[in-house]
């Protein structure tokens, strides 16, 4: 673990912040994660969020796979928190905390993902509770669909649109979130 | 739906159980999947299943995407639960609950699986609290192994170990468990 005095992220605004949070291991890890959040109230009115998406919040940043995330990580989540919160009260007008499915095609299309009609389907029925889909889900749903995209990307030199999986590297960018 | 008088179904002795937790609608839904896999005491000491596993028990065997089991889904599930649950206390000896990394290293070998130490050491990441693997994150990791390893199976059709996805359809494919 890096940082300590004189460094670039001991100036930044955010380190004692994070430092308090991280303990003594320097690391945040989803419990940290989750009552940090909840403390901070990020999510407002709407249910804090899970341990289950706190996990996959850090498992999609996590790509020395220790389970935990440091200083920049934290940044980068916080950066795209924001993003999903606002994407999302866009469509929850009425701050009840859920949107609907036609909504969530909208919200997908806003974050400037392309896909089908079918892929929508699946993600709806994932991701929905009667019929509707809570902020904790949502913002679950934008983690996996924000690694998988990456994961696909990074092996999809060329920009094809096409990437060839062996069976373990298939596993290894599905399973992690 | 079908089924009814005379049908294979009504013949089998799970098919009252079937109806009676359905409900009306004749499919078995996450919530509904829940309270009998609870009031049934399949978990036995273990804690009862969260509904986000339950919901990826569905989404696994869904293939129409209903978000919901006809009964011959439901007999699947049970047959998949019963072997994750047998090979589960095959490596909780002590009965407390939770199996060790290693150990659940040896529970997805004896599952048939050949997964490379790198995929293995993603999967205990993603799954494990403290170190350690509770029933239900070991039966949301078997879920999702088998829905991803079956997706993959079915369009690895030469038996090549790789399959090329298109973006679209590595979406379809990871994002519905
Ligand atoms: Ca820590
Ligand atoms: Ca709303
Ligand atoms: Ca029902």
């Amino acid at each position: 673990f890096q940082g300590g005095f004189g460094s670039p992220a001991a100036n930044d605004p955010m380190w004692g912040y994070f430092t308090a949070i991280a303990g003594q291991d320097g690391e945040v890890d989803a419990e940290e994660l989750q009552r940090c959040l909840t403390q901070a109230g990020f999510t407002g009115s709407y249910n804090p969020f899970s341990l289950e998406t706190c996990r996959i919040m850090i498992a999609m940043l996590d790509r020395d796979f220790t389970g935990k995330m440091g200083f920049n990580e934290f940044k980068e989540l916080f950066t795209a928190l924001n993003g999903w919160k606002q994407n999302f009260m866009m469509f929850d007008q009425d701050r009840s905390g859920t949107v609907e499915p036609h909504e969530m095609s909208q919200a997908i299309n806003a974050m400037g993902y392309r896909i089908s009609p079918q892929a929508l389907n699946v993600i709806i029925k994932r991701y929905n509770k009667g019929g509707r889909i809570y902020f904790d889900d949502y913002v679950a749903c934008c983690v996996k669909l924000r690694a998988l995209t990456d994961n696909f990307r990074r092996r999809d030199t060329m920009q094809q649109g096409a990437v060839s999986f062996r069976y373990d590297d298939f596993i290894v960018c599905t399973m992690s979130v």
